[in-house]
C-alpha cells in the first residue's frame, strides 16, 4: 500500500515541482466561537500583542473539552488559528442568507479573481504580495494570532492580548513553545519598523469621562482599566488607510466592549476622545 | 445591518460563553503541496527546527503566484500552516478511494469519537491533552512549523529546517515577524525540557557508507550533507513510542530523498547504520 503510494506520488522530488500529487480540498468545524470585546471589524486592532488590555474568551465545544484543555494551563501563550469569517469575498454572496453554515468559495469561483497584492498600513500605499503580510486579505481566510493564556475555566479559555472580533471561528489552539517558536535574529524587511501610526496622544474630553463612570458599572469595572484600552486601541491606530488620509480630520468611533467611542484625530497625532456612549443606544440611533 | 448583526449575534459578551453565534463549516483549497526529502510519516522529524539539514520546496498554485510571493523573500523565516493529510482518523475511510478530493469528517461522524488526550514522547505514556501539545492528532488537523526561508525562483519557495511529509497540503504561508512572534520569558511546562531523545551518537558502518557514496550523483550531492541529514533525523529520534519501549533492540528503518537507512539502536543511545538502500529498490523488494 505505501509503496504504491510512494510509486504513484512520490516523483520529481526536490526538483522545485512537485506533480502527480492528490489534490485536496480540505473541510475543518470550529473548535469554537471566540467572544471578544471588539464587536466588529472596523475598529478591532492588528496585532493583539499591541494591546494588550483587550480580552476575550473561548469556550471549547464538544463534550471532552476539559480533557482535550488538559495541561494547557502550563503555558503563558497560545497560538490561535482562526478564520477571518468576516472576509467579503466569503460573505459577499451569502450576506442575505440567515442561516448559513458553511464558508467557502462558491462552487466554480477562482481564486485567481481575488487580488493577489495589498496594501499594508506601513507601506503607504505600495503593494505587496498577501504572503508577504499577516493581511487578513488572503488566498485562505487563515489567520494566526499569539495570545496570553490568562487562566482556564473548565471548558472555557480565558485570553489577553487578542485582536479579533466577537463571533471569530476558531480552529486550533496550540502552545507557544519559546524553545521553537523564537527565532530572535530572524531577519524581515525594514517597513516593519516603519512608524505605522501617527496617534501619539490621547485625550478625553470631561464629557466623555462623565459618561464613561455612568456607564461603567463601577463594582465590576474599573476606569482605569478601561480608559487603558481605549487608549491601547487608539495608539495602534486601527484605522483604515482611506480614513487616514482622506477623512483624517472627521469625527470617528469604534466600539469596544458595550462602548461606542466617539473621536477625533487632531494634528494627525493627538486623538481627542468627544463622547463615550453606550453601544446598542448608539446603533438603535443610527447605521454606522 | 450591522446593527442587526450585532443585535443577533453580540450578546453575554465577556460572560464566558457565546450564544447566538452562527456556527460554520470552513473549506479551503491549499494554496499548493509540500516537495519534501521526508516520503512518508514514519521517520519524519518532530519539529523542522531540529533538522536544519532537511530541505523542501512549495510551488504556489494560481496564475498570480509571482505576485502573491512579491516581498516575501525579504523574510529570513516563514510559518506554514499546513494539513495533517495522513491522519488516520480522515484517511481510514478514504483508503480505497483512489481519487478522493475532499479531505474531511464523513458527515454524522462526531468529533467526540477522536482520543481527547495522547501521550507525547516526552511524558513517557502520561496522557494531556490534545490542545496542550503539537500532536498531529487534534481536533482539526491543522498544523504550524516555522521554518527557513532560503530563496524564492518564480512561484517556487525553497525551505529548510522542515518537519513535513513529502505532499502534505500547504493552507498558507505567513512571514515571521520577531517583533511580534518572540515571546522569550513565555512559560511552557517543565517536560518540554527533558530529554525526550536517548539517541546521542550516530555510528555509520562501512558498508552503508560505501553504498551511500555509490548511490549519491557525487556531481550535485555532497556525501557529507546526506550524512549530517541522516544524523540530524536520528538524533531528533523520529522512532515511535511503541517502537522505543518494545522493539528498541530490533532492526528499524527509514526514508530520507531517495534513501532507505536501515539502522540499530544500541544501549538506547548509539545508532549503528547497517545499511543504506536505494529507496525504490527497497520498496520493489519488500512492503513496509
Amino acid at each position: 500500500m505505501i509503496s504504491n503510494f510512494i510509486k504513484r506520488y512520490f516523483t520529481n522530488i526536490n526538483k522545485g515541482s512537485i506533480t502527480n500529487i492528490n489534490k485536496f480540498r480540505i473541510t475543518f468545524d470550529p473548535i469554537g466561537y471566540i467572544d471578544s470585546v471588539f464587536p466588529k471589524k472596523y475598529g478591532t486592532p492588528r496585532q493583539g500583542i499591541l494591546v494588550k488590555e483587550s480580552e476575550g474568551s473561548l469556550k471549547i465545544l464538544g463534550k471532552n473539552a476539559l480533557h482535550m484543555l488538559k495541561g494547557l494551563e502550563e503555558y503563558s501563550h497560545v497560538w490561535l488559528i482562526f478564520c477571518f469569517h468576516q472576509n467579503q469575498h466569503i460573505n459577499s454572496k451569502w450576506n442575505n442568507k440567515e442561516n448559513r453554515t458553511e464558508l467557502k468559495f462558491i462552487e466554480g469561483e477562482s481564486r485567481d479573481d481575488l487580488p493577489p497584492t495589498i496594501r499594508p498600513p506601513r507601506l503607504n500605499g505600495k503593494r505587496i504580495g498577501i504572503f508577504a503580510t499577516r493581511s487578513p486579505h488572503r488566498m485562505n481566510d487563515i489567520g494566526l494570532t499569539l495570545c496570553k493564556l490568562e487562566r482556564i475555566e473548565k471548558d472555557i479559555v480565558y485570553l489577553s492580548g487578542i485582536d479579533l472580533i466577537h463571533g471569530t471561528p476558531i480552529l486550533d489552539i496550540k502552545p507557544y513553545i519559546p524553545i521553537y517558536d523564537n527565532v530572535p535574529d530572524a531577519s524581515f524587511p525594514q517597513w516593519i519598523l516603519d512608524k505605522p501610526n501617527t496617534i501619539e496622544t490621547i485625550e478625553f474630553s470631561i464629557n466623555s469621562l462623565e459618561n464613561l463612570q455612568k456607564l461603567l458599572n463601577s463594582n465590576t469595572e474599573n476606569i482605569n482599566e478601561a480608559k487603558e484600552l481605549i487608549s491601547q486601541v487608539l495608539l495602534s491606530d486601527p484605522r483604515s488607510i482611506y480614513r487616514k488620509k482622506k477623512r483624517a480630520d472627521q469625527p470617528w468611533g469604534f466600539i469596544v466592549k458595550n462602548l461606542y467611542i466617539q473621536c477625533q484625530i487632531k494634528d494627525e497625532t493627538i486623538a481627542l476622545i468627544i463622547d463615550i456612549k453606550e453601544k446598542d443606544k448608539f446603533y438603535s440611533d443610527q447605521i454606522l
